[in-house]
């Protein structure tokens, strides 16, 4: 495995460790600047609105495990998919579990740090 | 703009031209070998699946849009987003309009093509 390769493994690692005791600061500092969030059913998003979402989500738990299915990596940008299986439950609520597969692209940044910067996910409540 | 993404866009018309009139032949053609379709709620699938289902809808009018959102060029890869309106109609019934985002990553082959190699498609039935 390459310098990089092992670099971007960590990058979804500390991304969901961090989603999971509700370390939002660590997650933004994850993604670049002009990040774009797409999701089923709405128009894409970036950052800041990532930042609000969950913010109002800091109530719940959330528990996600991210299986990476493949990784390229294309000088300075990289794509990967990965399984997504996560869990959220509400204070005094029954957990959710939704689950499906991303599609993300990464860029090496100048200060030499790969970080999010497009991310496609498809993941549905389990029925 | 780049001879690249020029060849890109011809690309995309070519794809969206073909679906039009049913010439399923002309877009496996602009597709990798091992290109991976991913859309919500169901796992990816290949180049196999895609002429399956397409032989499938051969009694189907397909008239979809393609508008290009981003094109980054990025050396033999790239990726785009783009904005997709559908309608589907089926002989004798109404149309049925679909429409949403996709993120695509696209490569150069040997032979100087650009073919899709990853797409992953957000479209919802309309509501």
């Amino acid at each position: 495995m390459t310098n990089d390769e092992q670099a971007i493994r960590e990058v979804i690692e500390t991304w969901m460790a961090a989603s999971r005791r509700g370390d939002v600061a660590t997650v933004l500092g994850l993604m670049t600047e002009d990040v774009v969030f797409m999701v089923p059913g709405q128009p894409p998003f970036g950052k800041e609105a990532f930042a609000a979402v969950s913010e109002g989500m800091k109530d719940l738990h959330i528990d996600g495990r991210s299986e990476i299915l493949e990784l390229e990596v294309l000088g300075d940008w990289a794509y990967l998919r990965t399984h997504l299986n996560i869990t959220v439950t509400r204070p005094g609520g029954p957990p959710v579990h939704r689950s499906g597969f991303t599609l993300t692209i990464l860029r090496k940044e100048a200060d030499g740090r790969w970080r999010l910067a497009r991310d496609a996910n498809l993941l549905a409540s389990d029925s």
